[in-house]
């Protein structure tokens, strides 16, 4: 009786253990992913680069993943987050300014002329970006953008810049970490405007922020350092300037890099035609007019078309938002 | 009977669990450090900091440590190792450059005239290190350096510069690491040039080293991505350079910070000087002619004078490394 006891309850347990890893293997870690081409791709990938008896097997410390922001990790349309930063701040510092009521590009933002703010160019908008960004210390400006993305909310859309982040990259960039990946932004937007909240948002924490900035001053105020953030460019982390931001800030060749433009190009060229080992290179492509924007290579903003095509030579993965993504936003 | 060996066996145990736990505590974490002031300031920061309970409490995404690494880290008389690497190159490229024997600077480093090498110059070291750290792809550069690194020997003490590292730094790195710290290097040098073996030797990954650095470009060679390196500088992570590289390379300020030069001031101040809670800034004190090298305020190279003098004002811990340094290298 003891005997069969034991056998039974051994057998109880036997059945409750293969129950149990069944049920922890059949969590799915990518939910907002519908089974296909692109979800399939990626998490053979990472199973093929992190079992020990693979050939493909890659040291934890070289488990480089970066990714874009705008357009790859939050949306990017009618036009860049920060330029609807830069106006909001120009907005707000217009009392102090008269002068903008009359001066172009500023007097485009005041009088909320779209036309006439894209009619001033990359000259207008680096101007914008010069008066919104600089000239302040960047405890300041952290405290700056921190406060906008509490409050700002999109124009169209009409909800927080933060929820308009896509969920199944969010999946994408736990699964990655927990597989021991280290997850990078790679953004031509600026770098001080994405660290006050990649962390809470994405899980990234400041260091592992790369991304376009203007330069910076030390100097003492009353016995106190500050940096000071000049109106001067120091670097543009777009295009061939993605694998030198990479290289600057990881020094390590990512293994896994995630673009949605052609701004993205060399950042998934240096990724992955340089050899030495298996490599994962992803676009996500806008093709959801319903639930989010559908644009590729006539669009001003995320223009898509030589990348696309590299795609297909090199054997990318090509997301399609519409039907391989069940859920965009949270 | 069974009831006393019960209780003998309770009282050995409990004996032994009271002798292991005095033996772990009495693990010296810092045993190349004498008992002494700097010894006990540090381990003071790092217990304030790491207490929950304590007011002085710090998460640990923010317990960020930055070390100087010339001086701090390794060694850098009679000059620093860099720059040893540098005249190396030039005699091995010097085969194919027949003309370098009559152009200074380059005659000097042929000829080993370090009084002709002082004599040409910042333009003149600035030339030496262009021509021998930049006109090769990234790639090279690394493998250039961590060949070098295996072979090389340090002029007066013979011995390979990975051995030139003082052994009670790498203790405080370890010991900051066990304690939830995030270790960077923030040095002078090129960060090209310390990637290639920080990890192995200092435990740092390359995207935790901040250094100087010159310009790089992405090309497509042959169908494959590289990064080439420029003849020109992109920034100087020195002086109030520091500051600035922590800023861009890590987005958060130090809460732990060692130097041991004037080179290292405004890194100390930026991580100490700021306010928002408790500060640790450090200078290795170079004090032990017999050992090492004893220089400060008189110093060509790691002069030590204003930095001093601003550690006294402002209750920085100096090390002497004569009196506080058991053992140096490893």
């Amino acid at each position: 009786m003891n005997f069969r006891f034991i056998t039974l309850s051994a057998v109880f347990m036997l059945l409750a253990m293969v129950l149990l890893s069944s049920c922890s293997t059949a969590v799915d870690p990518l939910p907002s992913w519908n089974e296909g081409a692109s979800k399939t791709a990626i998490m053979e990938f990472v199973q093929s680069v992190t079992d020990s008896s693979s050939p493909d097997f890659v040291e934890p410390g070289d488990r480089i993943a970066t990714f874009d922001n705008d357009g790859t990790l939050w949306a990017e349309q009618p036009a860049y987050f920060q330029l609807f930063f830069a106006m909001d701040r120009v907005k707000t510092m217009a009392a102090d300014h008269p002068e903008w009521a009359t001066q172009p590009p500023f007097q485009a933002v005041l009088e909320g002329d779209m036309e006439a703010l894209a009619a001033s160019g990359e000259e207008g908008l680096i101007e914008l970006v010069m008066a919104s960004h600089a000239g302040m210390t960047t405890d300041k400006f952290s405290d700056i953008v921190k406060s906008w993305i509490q409050t700002a909310q999109h124009p169209t859309l009409k909800k927080p810049y933060t929820e308009l982040v896509y969920q199944p990259m969010l999946e994408l960039l736990d699964y990655l970490r927990a597989n021991g990946f280290t997850t990078f932004i790679v953004s031509g937007g600026g770098i001080e405007f994405m660290r006050p909240w990649t962390e809470e948002v994405y899980g990234i924490p400041p260091h592992q922020v790369v991304g376009s900035s203007i330069v910076t001053a030390f100097e003492m105020q009353n016995g106190k350092p500050v940096l000071m953030r000049q109106p001067k460019v120091h670097f543009v982390d777009d295009k061939a300037g993605k694998p030198v931001g990479i290289n600057q800030h990881i020094g390590k060749r990512p293994i896994f890099a995630f673009g949605n433009s052609d701004g993205d190009l060399q950042m998934l060229q240096w990724s992955t035609l340089a050899g030495g080992g298996k490599r994962f290179a992803g676009i996500v492509h806008h093709t959801d007019a319903e639930r989010e924007f559908a644009y590729d290579k006539d669009s001003h903003i995320g223009r898509l078309d030589k990348a696309q095509g590299e795609a297909e030579a090199h054997g990318w993965t090509v997301v399609d938002m519409k039907s391989e993504w069940n859920v965009i936003f949270p």
